[in-house]
């Protein structure tokens, strides 16, 4: 078996380790006679699971109590239309739009009260994070929305965005875990997990408990976080096997060092790449560098076919998914915590070759 | 290892042969040197997986081309508010209250319109299913809404109710695939799949094309079906692990005869049930005979120790997950598809050697 190295913006690599447990697990979980998937949710051996994997995250994240974890489904942009239904109380939300998810998150509560767009980078294709300080956001505003890591363009937040007393409100999708965060600083984190934390079909939520229960009457009872957290992610079944896959990618985090580690290695990873690109005379970075994501990193060579032609021989080369979304076009690396930094040296390297014999 | 006989009413038991490929195929699908759980849900690889999901299914249900096959999220539980705000057109629509999950189904649809209730069964705690007929459908209701299998209850309708001209919708969680149905005679069909077909994590739903784009102004977009048909179910990304999975159980299902040949074992399955309990002297079917199900057979000795004492034993003999749920008590077998003759014959002579040491 050759693994390849997955550069997909998500779903993505996870740790070989991982899948090496799962795949030993499937038929048989730890002698109950029975794989996770065919597990009754409300039977012990899941109960146990579920709630290891809660307490593992909440280590790794160092999530304060009065949070609450949920374990959802239905992606990130489900949350987009839950968190106005949720947290709307006086009608007015403000959003910053730096990329297409936060685009569509901002759409979407529209639809539910007065969301203004307090701030957007579209002027420049999303190349850069707006400047955000507490003045910009409305003073009625029941909460500010970011997008904390934009897959498509390869940016993110250089620093926990300033909205002074509001409740800050951030999608980290695509971010979550690949570095501390100070999860009092937000009133809710929710990612879709298929980037850095499970397979498709399992979305976190973190919500700060006084802020649920304030829903509106006629919000779809699964989107309440309140039922939700009152029947602790089992108001219905879960998707249990992408939980207990979940759980074993953060007991490998935690193992490997937990976030700060997790982020040192990171940097690293994108260091790699990121020098490589500004001293390159073929390929181009195009995210502005003070905005730079460290886990999905753009880049160009200026010439459609040429970007054509380097992903087609790269994947070749057992270096695949790199081409950029379809919105955009180019190339796009990226790099969460699974991908390991031999796999961003081997790529740098044919990348190196790739601009020797194209010139 | 040694496999036990999961009677669970959900998630449940899939087929061993189905497993085994999951796990051959777990770090490596095909040479792709990638996990099904970390493919770009747009990449040439699993397009086909999901392309031939979608027809391996479409040929078991023989679906015809008029309906869209949707691959969703959020379980049978978010449908309650789909169906509603996607097909309350003049804000009216009739529900069959057949059990717990129908109930839930008809109080998320009050949120939306003017639901009623047309017949229930809530009288003799939904032992039987109320017959319905044209003249109790209201002229100008949307829909009718049934749940064609009650898990909770081990009731069944004996055939599709007449509701004249109007559109039937069915919740079939968990009885889909286990016999043919006659899909023409619904507007829409949904069902979670943790039941029949998958992991939990994956909603299927079968739908009448021209019943799409009515939507509420309001709905959250992952709730409308017409977003998710136009887009493939790929407006985000899908579940597509328990996707494939499911791929895996309908082929499994069609080799070995389609659902002609899955009713008629489940038939043989359920008689041989259903006839032990009808001469136990200990045990009692507690569904009504023309409302039984094939799939939940809910039964009971009238003592609740007794019961509770049945559960224990079972489970330590290798027949798992028998209690009844927790709202009713009891004991339930499920026995979908993946559950072997051999399973419901051994439990059966285990309950006549209970039955005899506890007389």
């Amino acid at each position: 078996m050759a693994r390849v190295y997955n550069f997909s913006a998500g779903p993505s690599m996870l740790p070989l380790e991982v899948l090496k447990t799962a795949q030993k697990e499937l038929i048989d979980y730890q002698n109950s006679g029975m794989s996770v998937m065919e597990m009754s949710h409300r039977s012990p051996v899941y109960d146990a699971i579920i709630k290891e994997t809660e307490a593992d995250f909440r280590k790794l994240m160092n999530i304060p109590d009065n949070y609450k974890v949920l374990f959802l489904q239905g992606g990130a942009s489900t949350q987009f239309a839950a968190i106005p239904l949720n947290l709307m109380k006086t009608g007015k939300a403000d959003y910053v739009v730096s990329g297409q998810f936060s685009g569509k998150a901002f759409k979407e509560a529209k639809k539910y009260g007065d969301a203004k767009c307090i701030a957007t980078s579209e002027d420049k294709t999303f190349s850069y994070i707006p400047e955000i300080t507490p003045d910009m956001v409305r003073e009625d505003a029941d909460y500010v929305h970011v997008c904390y890591n934009n897959t498509i363009f390869g940016t993110k937040f250089p620093e926990v965005p300033n909205v002074g007393d509001k409740v800050l409100v951030a999608d980290m999708s695509s971010c979550i875990t690949s570095e501390p965060v100070d999860v009092t600083k937000f009133g809710v984190i929710y990612a879709g997990a298929q980037k850095n934390m499970a397979p498709a079909g399992l979305t976190v939520v973190i919500i700060r408990e006084d802020l649920m229960g304030n829903a509106r009457e006629d919000i779809p009872t699964m989107l309440d976080y309140k039922t939700m957290a009152d029947n602790d992610s089992m108001y219905n079944t879960p998707p249990c096997y992408a939980i207990y896959i979940a759980g074993l990618v953060y007991k490998w985090a935690l193992k490997n060092g937990g976030l700060e580690a997790m982020k040192e290695r990171n940097e690293k990873k994108a260091n790699i790449l990121y020098n490589f690109l500004d001293n390159s005379s073929l390929f181009k970075a195009t995210a502005e560098k003070k905005s730079r994501s460290m886990m999905n990193v753009c880049f160009v060579t200026g010439d459609a076919d040429l970007d054509k032609k380097f992903c087609k021989e790269a994947a070749e080369a057992g270096f695949v998914n790199l081409k950029g979304h379809r919105s955009v076009g180019g190339m796009r690396a990226s790099i969460y915590n699974a991908m390991p930094i031999e796999g961003v040296e081997a790529l740098v390297e044919f990348m190196a070759e790739f601009e020797k014999n194209n010139k």
